[in-house]
């Protein structure tokens, strides 16, 4: 199959007590592309300015990502600087300029709209459903979102709920929608609205998959040093979008193996700032990973 | 084997948004013994006053617990009162009256002695350590602590760890022992000070268990509602040396086991009030729920 992404590309300053990058390569489609290209075909689109450099598009294409769908626009790209403390749980935003992501109105390309996979990552809930109008036919819809379209566009996010077969959220993000501090409820609540399957990502915790009367819990992979969170969820979606992709159906273990890809994928992306790790990366490294989860959550 | 455990015996009045009990059984050893029973023979030393109700150590002799090590002192028992919120996670404590347990000095009697398993649940470090002394070539020493021993003993319950092959402790203790948010490098260096095995619990998320290159992390058991998590920790406990003390070995692959045990047991003590849910639960429900946490945690 292939993956369609529609999300953010952005230039992110951040700083973590291992450092601090300037302007560096971000944003949800960035992260959730990269990761998904090493399991799939994925077609991005996505929004920058003519300040973005030359050298980031090269960047994707190199992982075969289709950017036919990214536009520049005249203007800055969407630039957010934050910062992390030593937990690594929360980021304290310094800036966030939206730039020419504010007038973002997402078209799909004629060549994209014949995607199976649709991954709508985190922007306003009508712009997410606007995206599904053109799609002709999708076998797979997930999306993510954040805690300001809770806040802000909780019945265009209901509305989007309805029409999605996966939504993938973090833990404080699903007690917010659903008003619930306990997330097996919280799951069961969120799949009352629409989504057949529901991923709640809990950072150095793991994450739940909830499906039809059934749970899976899957650990973080064991990390004694996170030098850069950034980007951690759209890259796990990345890896749990790309291993579906790849395998071509949704079967409940297949769920749980993307589960684990998105985990692994994750683990990787935090190692560094930006996409430093990710350029690097083999599908070797992948798939060791994926199988040091066997010991680590299977008993006998 | 036979499982020794030092501890509390107390009177809990407790309050959650499902209830209010007054002066229920509570106390470390007695969670931990109950859980155990399950598994193993349990020996119990601790200490209550002349107004502990009979029918209480009737009921911990009805599992089949040795309660001669259980002194009845003039006073009276130890009484804890808190209250927890929506959250579940922490505690109020509204008052904390010691009574007779303010100057327990556990004496281990004769035929206790020769335990080959010992859990020294959360008393004074100098306590725990004078327990050790008293017992003639244990198999297995775990322990267990809180805040108010690690701000206030830090020493002694250093010298301690020294001395302990495993270490149960949560996840806000682990942090705070180690001065370190990583529960990853946590678990490491409380390996470091001795403990050949560390578990840290993490309520909702479960637990991680680390030994030599190796960790494995168990789910908690899924749970809509939670009554009460009075004693998960201790009834955790009671599982995990259940099983080790049933079984005869600490191989890493039994002490998975026993970590999944011991989050069985925990989640069937958080359902009802006290002891309540304990006093009726079987060996087939417990088996069964074990059976459960096979298709929650793997995947192929």
């Amino acid at each position: 199959m292939s993956i369609l992404v529609v999300g953010s590309v952005a230039l992110d300053t951040v700083e973590t007590p291992f450092g601090k990058r300037e302007r560096a390569l971000g944003g949800s489609a960035t992260f959730f592309s990269f990761s998904a290209s090493f399991f799939d075909r994925v077609n991005m689109v996505a929004v920058v300015g003519s300040d973005f450099p030359p050298d980031h598009i090269a960047l994707l294409k190199s992982r075969g990502i289709d950017t036919r769908g990214l536009r520049v626009l005249d203007g800055k790209t969407f630039h957010w600087a934050g910062a992390y403390g030593y937990d690594m749980n929360t980021a304290t935003t310094h800036s966030t300029c939206l730039n020419v992501f504010q007038n973002f109105k997402p078209e799909i390309p004629g060549e994209y709209r014949k995607s199976e996979c649709v991954f709508l990552a985190n922007i306003d809930p009508d712009l997410q459903m606007e995206v599904l109008r053109q799609i002709e036919r999708p076998r797979l819809v997930a999306c993510d979102t954040m805690n300001f379209w809770i806040e802000g566009k909780r019945d265009a996010l209901l509305k989007l709920l309805g029409k999605v077969d996966v939504a993938i959220l973090n833990e404080a993000e699903a007690r917010q929608l659903t008003r619930q501090p306990n997330l097996v409820r919280a799951g069961r609540m969120i799949r009352e609205w629409g989504p057949e399957r529901v991923v709640i990502k809990k950072g150095e915790h793991g994450a739940l998959l909830f499906g039809d009367g059934h749970i899976f819990a899957a650990p973080a992979y064991p990390m004694e040093e996170i030098v850069d969170p950034t980007g951690a969820g759209d890259t796990f979606a990345g890896g749990f979008m790309g291993h579906l992709s790849r395998a071509g159906n949704i079967e409940w273990n297949t769920m749980r193996q993307a589960v684990i890809y998105g985990s692994v994928m994750a683990s990787f992306n935090v190692e560094d700032f930006s996409l430093d790790r990710m350029k690097t990366l083999t599908e070797k490294e992948i798939r060791d990973r994926y199988r040091e989860f066997v010991p680590l959550s299977h008993f006998e």
